[in-house]
């Protein structure tokens, strides 16, 4: 039915950006739309998303973390599901796409296969997911998490929203959530009953656009380690008696670090080894620093991403010995504090290669692309359940009002999904 | 009467030694002393060098900058008169001896002198030198260049002192100066009529601790080019969206520029030339920089510096291309701002040549230094007064309670100042 399931998706195209204009204006800002975690923008999208599912007759339901899923049944309902989810909320002045497109191709996806007659094996679930952008409450996927049955100890009560202060719990509980039940109850989501977990989402770099594809089949989500308080001890002394054999310059050491992990980078590249790097803060102490005083101290990050998790042991073990050559050279003391770790979120052989065979059955080209960012889908990887990833066009990056998804890029990555789902 | 002369300093230990405690005790501090410039402890210090100069029998007068000199008469007063001077003011809770030691140097070496019955063919004036330090007013040198009629326009309203916030024209005119006749009067000292100035200093670094000589004889003072509103733009990017290619990243880019200007010390030191450099602030910005996301933006400092003229002027020409190469290379762009300069302190051969001959006569060991650090020297180097300076051996640095200049040192410099008065 390939050709035929191509067609279907081409005629939701007016359906499809009608549901992404009722969006939008349901969380319009005064720039792009604010769609706040737990918040209004959020609560209508979750409406609007309920509503059209009502129309296409899907089952509606809400988990104790206010998750809305629209499931389409199957012939025998006690098979894995397969299910597709991605988030409905947004970063402030934000992207009407990012997270949202998720949702709204899988109810395209069932339009199209309900516009066939397809009658599915198994229950197909589109799952809205909540706040999934941490900007919010400072704490990822929180929706996803909660239903997964593995939220962070304590974050209902001590992660408080930064527009207001106000706990997520109390926020979760506004918007028809049981906090408590999220606390203390077992897990909505079976994870043994999760066939497939499938997240169509807006690339949020420009490779998709510089390399000419629509949408881009995810090879893996990037595992990161991250030193969010690293330090770089050097010795306070004047600039102009000091001799530079006795100079332990905090700053000379910790760029010398900066840019032994720029050629670790070329190295990785060198050897195809999937890699980034990021030092986002750098800073020496502005109550001691001073033009003419050689710097005793320097205040840095380090965020290291792979999708390979050997590469992220080696990195483990590689990254303090680099900055241990650093300090015997120059004098100074780094230290690195505390390592925080993310398992990269592996994806489903098998699901890629059905987008794959999807790809080549219906014309649509997708290239091969690892996911730098991350997403509801390393949750559910993490979960153990079979995850893939689709990416989709889009210019100008993500979390900002000029992202600028096409429909016909969308479109064609609904037609994978809705393969994916009727295979 | 090398063999008298030298005798006749060691015979000056005691007194030497009771100078400096008795300073101490006119400008202690709860750590250190603190010599304000224009405040309480350095008008004690210009109070207690008068009072000892009366005793040696020396003329004593002040200038509108409430400088102070005291003038051993010569034999034929209107040829060009022999100097001797440092400065009285200290950092805040500093060391007795960053200075001082020079003002009590000459009142040593004339006290010496005497009791060899030396009656000088000129003028031996020695100056305690007012507001060195530019900690105080955030302006350099200001005795000196007041004297010289060379202090920059407008200080004497604009520079407040950071402890109280009032201006150098009034703390000026507290302490008996006269800050209209400073800014609108002919200089004080008539350059033309100065035949050498002279000025024995602690000096700031651990060379001369570590090479094991009492005593240094300065071969110049370093001159340097500054930036100290540098820049560096690069774009702000999600660190997992963006690939290596469009990465655009402030913190790489001015790492990159402080491990250049690195490599270029050490292309300097195997040149012999020079060199020394120092970023001393290196900072993302607080308001938009995170773990996550590639920064945009660094602001930075650089001071170069070297005692060699052409050594700067090719510096000026070169860093800028260091950046622009970097620039192209990370696509960033460098703004380094406003540049500001000032010129090595030549020191006069000649006297240099008087200090190595006193040096070998009277068996104090001295070695060749340069300065790295600014001195009053400068100023008269600058206005074309042939200068020399000696660096007095001291442990742990400078502009702290803990600098330990010890006696037999301090004696030692003073005999090569007397040879040099006497000759």
């Amino acid at each position: 039915m390939t050709p035929e399931l191509a067609a279907a998706l081409d005629a939701q195209t007016d359906f499809a950006a009608d549901v992404f204009d009722r969006l939008r204006a349901v969380s319009v800002d005064v720039r792009g739309v604010t769609r706040a975690s737990y918040g209004e923008g959020e609560q209508a999208a979750h409406g609007l998303m309920a509503e059209i599912a009502r129309e296409l007759g899907l089952e509606i339901a809400q988990d104790p973390a206010a998750n809305t899923y629209m499931t389409w049944p199957g012939a025998d309902r006690s098979v894995p599901i397969r299910m597709v989810g991605s988030h409905l909320d947004s970063v402030p002045q934000g992207g009407n796409f990012d997270g949202a497109a998720g949702v709204v191709s899988g109810l395209t996806a069932i339009r199209a296969l309900q516009s066939l007659g397809h009658r599915p094996a198994q229950d197909i679930s589109v799952m809205g997911v909540r706040a999934e952008e941490s900007c919010w409450f400072g704490v990822s996927y929180i929706g996803s998490r909660s239903a997964l049955g593995v939220l962070p100890d304590g974050a209902l009560e001590t992660a408080k929203r930064m527009d207001d202060g106000v706990s997520l719990g109390e926020h979760m509980a506004k918007c028809g959530g049981d906090p408590d039940q999220v606390a203390s109850g077992p897990a909505y989501l079976d994870k043994s009953r999760i066939g497939a977990f499938l997240e169509p989402h807006i690339e949020q770099g420009p490779v998709l656009v510089e390399e000419g594809f629509p949408t881009g089949i995810v090879t893996g989500i990037r595992g990161n380690r991250r030193y969010p308080n690293a330090r770089c001890f050097g010795e306070y002394a004047h600039c102009g008696g000091a001799p530079r054999r006795v100079r332990r310059d905090a700053v000379v050491a910790a760029s010398a670090f900066v840019s032994a992990l720029d050629r670790l980078w070329d190295e990785a590249e060198a050897a195809g080894d999937d890699f980034a790097c990021t030092i986002g803060k750098f800073q020496t102490d502005a109550e001691r620093h001073a033009m003419t005083v050689i710097s005793g101290e320097v205040a840095f990050t380090l965020d290291m991403r792979s999708v390979d998790p050997a590469m992220l042991e080696r990195l483990e073990a590689r990254v303090p010995k680099i900055a241990d050559e650093i300090a015997a050279k120059q004098g100074v003391r780094f230290d690195l504090g505390a390592l925080t770790r993310a398992a990269p979120g592996v994806m489903d052989a098998g699901l890629i290669e059905t987008y794959r065979a999807a790809a080549a059955a219906m014309g649509v080209t997708a290239m091969d692309i690892p996911s730098g960012a991350s997403h509801d889908s390393a949750a559910f990887a993490d979960a153990g359940v079979p995850t893939a990833m689709l990416f989709i066009r889009n210019e100008n990056g993500s979390h900002n009002p000029d992202e600028a998804m096409e429909i016909p890029d969308f479109i064609d990555a609904s037609k994978l999904l809705a393969a994916a789902l009727a295979a």
